[in-house]
């Protein structure tokens, strides 16, 4: 069972984060990051009930990427599933699948929920190695902030079981695959344009497969080939 | 699949009787009755967002007996689950297991919230076929009452699957990726004695990351655009 980060950015409403804080409580997690919030008083305070402490050790920052430090997958809310299958950015899982998918994982987990008008911006879901989207009503289907955090606390509270035999790689070395994915892609000479949305379906799919160390030491083995085979033939020209 | 009716016993917060509304309003359900609420403002008007509505066509009662009519079955909640088998009366099941009881069943369920400090009394509880628990941290493990009342309607949202908005890439297409990849190796001269063990590395992570239709095509992409790479630069020698 992984740690988990809640993380909230720019929250609007000091009620809902005071909320969110005794949620936390409820299901054991700790570990609160605010990124540029509202400024957080008394409501935010009564809110959270026992979880007061979880609020009073939040950590303000004032940007997403000093929030994700130390995390080995980031995992975002994402409201709207998408209809189109181009939309990769956007496939997501229910909080039932991401709970028994990560269940096994060691390491830290960081849980990206947006603002509650606007949700998570195009270059915050693009850091994302995952979606989840909480299945609901068609009619209405945007959860308050604090109920959307509780959905996903209670789905990954039981989900602490079976302990997996292998170790998956972290954060840093997905890092590191990305990388050389990316120089394998430039020395393919590959479209331009559609870099980016290239690398991104590959962050998706290794976010999805959760891979082990062996696994990735593997397939780094086989990018990093390709990339050197090329770059050999390319300097005998 | 029974029509779900959410009874609040007594609430105290007007903000948390709006939030109920909400969280009616995502999980698809109508019928909201109050005994004896507190007065009801605009911050249970905000709070209940879409869900304004459902407030709104709340019933208002002046004692549980009332809100309970033309009800097949009364489940109630219950916090503190019991220590002693002895204690029958508040013997409780879980959300989910309740969910998977009433599924198959027509008819009406009142599902009864109590008050945030004192829950439901004795004879409140007495009046209850049977009772649920959210499962929580020992250390803290009563929940708002909005999140208590999202927790179990998430649980009874029958369509609960996402429908999924992509489609999978076939059988019949995983297997030209394994080939791709098979032919990826063998241009990079990856060691023989590696190879099959790290065909079936990749055969496992794609197994476990499901592709879509659009990134089975993506990835064929970058590998056979590696693999050509290598071999036109290879004729030039």
């Amino acid at each position: 069972m992984p740690t988990i980060r809640v993380v909230l950015v720019e929250p609007k409403n000091e009620g809902n984060v005071g909320a969110v804080a005794r949620a936390m409580k409820n299901f054991g997690a700790e570990d609160l990051v605010l990124v540029n919030p509202c400024a957080l008083g008394v409501e935010a305070r009564q809110r959270a009930m026992r979880g007061i402490e979880i609020l009073e050790a939040a950590r303000t920052v004032g940007d997403l990427e000093a929030a994700l430090n130390e995390t080995d997958l980031i995992i975002g809310t994402s409201g709207v599933d998408t209809e189109s299958e181009k939309r990769f950015a956007r496939i997501s899982m229910t909080p039932r699948d991401f709970a028994s998918r990560v269940a096994k994982m060691d390491g830290r987990v960081a849980v990206l929920f947006g603002r509650e008008d606007f949700g998570l911006l195009e270059e915050e879901l693009r850091r994302c190695d995952l979606f989840f989207t909480i299945p609901a009503s068609p009619d209405y289907a945007i959860l308050n902030l604090s109920h959307a955090v509780t959905i996903l606390l209670y789905e990954l509270l039981p989900a602490r079981a079976i302990k997996r035999g292998t170790r998956e790689a972290s954060g840093m070395e997905k890092e590191k695959l990305h990388e050389a994915f990316e120089a394998l892609l430039a020395e393919t000479n590959y479209p331009a344009h559609k870099r980016a949305r290239t690398q991104v379906m590959f962050r998706r799919l290794i976010g999805r497969a959760v891979p082990s160390k062996w696994e990735f030491h593997a397939l780094m083995g086989v990018i990093q080939r390709a990339t050197k085979r090329i770059q050999r033939l390319e300097r005998k020209d």
